[in-house]
């Protein structure tokens, strides 16, 4: 619930405007900067609820069809592309994880703004689970993949949006030095591109989508490091 | 569990009345002067799964019904209907997390009525995804807007008393300003007016209240800060 | 992972078994004592999915079976039953949690053995919704009553023994008053004894049994402080 | 998202490559040595959600089947194998959830690396429910002890894996005693070996395996620290 507009409103005129504002600065500090923890945490709530929620649908074979370790063995092969799926939900959501975390490292302190724009990275994260499973379900359609891109995208934006604002507004802890704000800049913008690439790829084949999507999140994952340590 | 009443009925006239009675407040300080962090800690696991549950109710087209892209297509626009209640329902969550999140800001401490006080807002919490799915499912009956609308207003009406007592029982930061805690009480009432407003609207239509609660809440997240800032 | 049984056997003879043994002594005291923080947000995430996990058996009205306000209010009246239980399941999870933090405020660390002894607690937590549901559907049958008094009594007594293995193993901050200790001690065995007798009123019948534990919850966590407060 | 190889690329040779790769060194720690505090919160939410996913496996029994206390009786006796299972896989989690747990005990920083070993330790850790509940419902097939005991392997491997890198790369705390790192070690690896011969145990029956993995996770639940103690 916002609490510092109506003071604004309704006592400027009652005490003296001067003191008044002085005042109202104040209080609108100590209302607005929040440290972000609770945020945090609320986040990481979010995240462990829908990295977990897929496994929800890998569903068991039905007992009634299984006579042997055969049948329960080609059963279980029938799941692998629900664990692919899964396994590629969980990097997409493992890499936005982390693309939060480190910003709100940097962060020195939160407002109300900000904070509404972490919600609505929440919203767009409690949303993976479903674009996930609707490509899952429909591998060969493009309008799936378009879902599933559209989700990534609306995850790079708001996150890209947060980095800005949070630097615009000056919530950024003052001693991180301008190449980590840029490189986490272009760091969304490059990932982006490469989604976008993979989305296009669609033309081809849906499938073609899929790999390359699954590729560059991999390399998120796995090998930037590596390639770091060996110029260092 | 308490722990304090039953001591002080037993004790109190075993080994003289007036060392013990003293000796009663300190346990009872002891005990009942918690930091609300677990409190916190809690919230947001609720907050976080409440959060994440409406996504459960984003079915899956039925993929036997779906021969081309157009019928993936309409089949999704027809989810649209869920897809705004869930981001409704996500925006009233996120109005009241930040209205128990500023509260709990200004708590020096809590104790175990605060604590319960507290609980029973998390029972409305994990009602709210009932309440909405019940309004999408029968979105033009008055009945299922009601059960909404008391939803909404059983939060309010929790959050508003857990504020007043936390003030009456000196549970607050001592150098918090009065403005600041009379602001939080009267944007709880204002709040909760407008969704009376929006309540009553059904008289003409659902439709009407639906879309009003809708502009309320996003004037909540999105409204308030810009026109703090033209004024500032 | 239990992690220092093995040194000590493996060890002990080879580089003198007095050094070694002080060292042991070291190393298992760093091992063992670890701040229960970590332990703090487990339960804290278990109590919160188990809080909001009865939600998901609200189930909505059948859409087919409604065709007017009155058939959807009819519907929903029907709900209250569960509803009553949802709301004792909240009392009870409630207090519950309350129990738990309250110990866990008084200890200064945690060994393995109190961790494994408060995950079982966390194991009779995530019984309770099961407990819960089954209490509901079968509300005339003793065996579910039977069923939901075991749970709550297996929760008594693990909280209860977890609270003197750490007063028995100097887990809990010195500086805690013996009347504390005690008093925590004889609240379990109070409220457990209430429970007992509730549970011993099915032999009249189970809805006795229900009222009166309901009874005995709502007591536990509204009334004590208002005693209190009169008292002080 | 990593953040610090493209800077590393791009602007390397533009303003002077020494002071440049100094810069990018200290930048590099910056972003890379991070508290593990969101790690650990991220992971109880995924511990506490998957602790909890397998009650939702215990279904009622059918209302319309039980028509006296004998029948209802009978039809949680027949729960009976389910709930073995579930208190088998709360053994299993809480025995990594101890593991890991122990780990960062011990981690002064994490990496990025590190992250995402732990982001696949948690992978492993959500499929444990889907394993499980396979094993369960197909107790007598190979194939399912086969994917259950691969599960904890998959546990296992990656711990043991976290732990090696963790070392190797200095993210311990420097005061770790090398019998701390060298015990941490070579515990899982006699876990793994005994899971191993308990999965071996298949050859004979699938019975006798689950039964000593069983005995096995008793033991390291409960047994250690008595000998512990004897011996102290």
């Amino acid at each position: 619930m916002s609490i510092f507009v109506l003071p604004a409103r309704g006592h400027s005129t009652h005490n003296g405007a001067l003191i008044h504002s002085t005042a109202m600065v104040t209080l609108y500090n100590k209302i607005a900067n929040q440290s972000p923890e609770r945020l945090a945490a609320l986040s990481d709530g979010v995240f462990a609820f829908a990295l977990t929620l897929l496994v929800l649908d890998l569903h068991l074979p039905e007992p009634g069809s299984i006579h042997s370790e055969r049948d329960l063995w080609r059963a279980l092969v029938l799941l692998t592309p629900s664990i692919v799926m899964y396994l590629m939900s969980f990097l997409t959501l493992g890499i936005f994880w982390n693309g939060q975390q480190t910003q709100m490292n940097y962060l020195a302190r939160c407002d109300r703004d900000l904070t509404w724009m972490y919600i609505a990275f929440l919203f767009a994260v409690t949303l993976t689970p479903f674009s996930t499973k609707l490509l899952a379900a429909f591998i060969a359609y493009r309008t799936a993949l378009l879902v599933y891109w559209l989700n990534i995208l609306l995850l790079g934006v708001v996150l890209y949006s947060c980095w800005q604002y949070a630097n615009r507004s000056g919530l950024i802890k003052e001693d991180t030095p301008r190449e980590i704000r840029r490189a986490i800049r272009r760091r969304v913008v490059i990932a982006q591109s490469m989604y976008a690439v993979g989305a296009l790829l669609c033309v081809i084949s849906t499938r073609w989508s899929i790999a390359f999507i699954f590729v560059v999140q991999l390399y998120y994952a796995i090998a930037p490091r590596k390639l770091q340590v060996r110029r260092a």
